[in-house]
């Protein structure tokens, strides 16, 4: 791979740029926006500015469409009819992207591989690019009965200069496991947000009753939304079919409260639970995680106090986040690290003074 | 106020005690648990042990009921009964307690004033006693009709002198509130956890698909789930109208991606952002609350770095958080400040090699 193509350099489209002139391929860029297309070179993401799709795909011996969901599969098909080479995407949701490109181009849909980077989703930007962003990040491929061979090992030799790593699904599953995990979550946490402040005149007591769980429940709503419109379009059947698993779960939920069924309940939380644990270990690889829950005050330098002693531990924080117990004091600080850092690291704090009150999942 | 009892002497219980001794209230513990009412007593939580509600009841000026919220109405009802005192309590449901009281002690339900801090519900076990994990908290009081002025006067003095902040509200306007912003978000995490869990053999494609939103979704799944069958019993109906008026939006949401009605999914989704936005300044009285986003790479002693920098400049870090693009690899660091802090901590953040990705809530 010596020349690789790149449709719309934002940050994710920008990024691979930056990763692969790293390794020595030579990256062309085109984009719909010249300013942004000039931005990109200056910034070291593209070697080269293409002046249109075809112009871009007759250079280069493999094309990355990296624009919005809606836009991929007509440039896909556009670059399978102006030239030979292969090409892969970075749409969020597949199916619908593979059946438009077969439907306009049987004959060449075997040089399309189908792809989705776990990665780099909540920026967007040319300001935010970064060689490093797939860095042992899932990419997902979606190849199907019609792949060619040889453009899957080529698009696979592109994820893996990326250091990132490759996980094979079909697209029908890929889009039910996105719609389940990232779609669904979505509209769950705006549905949330949207429920809990219309029927709500004072707000005010509301935001205050309103601890971490609520917090965190609603997060993700605060994101940009016009991203999510064209997911919606895009993975409906999968989409609906999610809402409405999950609507069945929150009416049987609603029949065990109403029965008073506590044992039925209990059940569910539990599997629940358990099921989040399993959850837990994001980057951890093979070790077992726990999570310390640390009560800080509320004054400047108590972070980097507890952070800066993990550090001299040589103790690798995996996840952290801040439990407002309240509106304003101070808080809980939850760290999650390996079992053998967390027997450290709890040491270490309670010799400094601080409270552990939780340590350890079961 | 020279003497409060305490019946329940957990963390919220041995935690008041804790407070009231600093400023030199006496304080007299009873719980049905021998060993622990000693361990209170051994870690300063109360200054005497007392052998029976009516025992404590006797020697008090104002007893707090700090037991689980199944358990806390029928103390109370023992409290009014056997003395002449004011009576609280920490329960996190009011209805259902009040209704109890008032059937059971009509003449003396006066005496009674409902009560509930929002603080420490993450944590329990004596060893997470801290006389500060009320400051700046919000409490909530319910008082009705038959309360008495001055049982409500001696209860406010109560939570002041915890340096928490009351807010007055009505038992059924408290419970449809806690129903809405901790127990339907408790229900919703769960039900999504399980749904997702549920209808997928391959869970290890699943869990590494599982981004952000999803661990964010879910995260208060793990807590324990047996707080919440009682939860559910004691405030069955406010949950099930929060669980009715959740499962109307969910329909609401579908309906508009099935008809594939962009400008309404777009408008509820706008709606959710814009109130999540308000609900962004946890702990920020006044302050525009700003936050940034830094890449950060997967080593011992980044967060230590950006912490001190942020202590360094005396930047106080209201809120942070990890957000895994990826499994394994880096990962982006949310960190929340006030909007003039923020200025000054991007432009050192800047200079010190980081970039940042986001900044600004609009």
């Amino acid at each position: 791979m010596k020349s690789v193509g790149i449709i719309g350099v934002g940050l994710i489209g920008g990024s691979v740029g930056c990763a692969l002139r790293e390794v020595g391929v030579s990256v062309v860029g085109f984009d719909s926006d010249p300013d942004r297309l000039k931005e990109a070179r200056m910034l070291g993401a593209i070697d080269e500015a293409a002046s249109s799709v075809a112009d871009l795909a007759a250079r280069v011996d493999l094309v990355l469409v990296a624009v919005p969901v809606g836009l991929v599969a007509s440039l896909v098909v556009e670059v399978l009819e102006s030239s030979l080479v292969t090409v892969t995407d970075v749409g969020s949701v597949k199916m619908s992207i593979i059946d438009f490109v077969s439907a306009a181009r049987p004959d060449s849909v075997g040089r399309f591989v189908g792809g989705h980077p776990m990665a780099g989703s909540e920026r967007d930007g040319l300001n935010g690019i970064d060689p490093q962003l797939f860095r042992g990040a899932t990419w997902v491929l979606t190849p199907t009965d019609s792949t060619d061979a040889s453009a899957l090992a080529e698009v696979k030799d592109l994820v893996s200069s990326l250091n990132a790593e490759v996980v094979i699904a079909g697209p029908a599953e890929h889009d039910a496991l996105v719609a389940m995990v990232s779609h669904l979550p979505q509209l769950a946490a705006s549905t949330l947000m949207d429920v809990a402040t219309a029927n709500n005149d004072d707000q005010s007591v509301l935001l205050r009753l309103a601890a971490g769980g609520f917090r965190d429940m609603t997060r993700i709503a605060s994101s940009h939304p016009t991203i999510w419109t064209d997911i919606c379009v895009a993975n409906r059947d999968a989409i609906i079919d999610a809402l409405d698993d999950y609507s069945l779960g929150i009416a049987r939920v609603r029949n065990l409260i109403d029965e008073g069924d506590q044992d039925g309940l209990l059940e569910l939380l539990e599997r629940a639970r358990t099921a989040r644990r399993d959850l837990l270990p994001v980057g951890s690889g093979q070790d077992e995680m726990i999570e310390l829950q640390v009560p800080i005050p509320d004054r400047p330098g108590v972070l980097a106090e507890i952070t800066a002693l993990a550090g001299s531990l040589n103790v690798n924080i995996v996840d952290l986040q801040i439990a407002h117990s309240t509106e304003g004091g101070g808080g809980v600080l939850s760290l999650v690290v390996s079992a053998a850092d967390g027997e450290v690291l709890e040491r270490e704090l309670v010799a400094a003074g601080y409270k552990i009150t939780h340590s350890g999942l079961s």
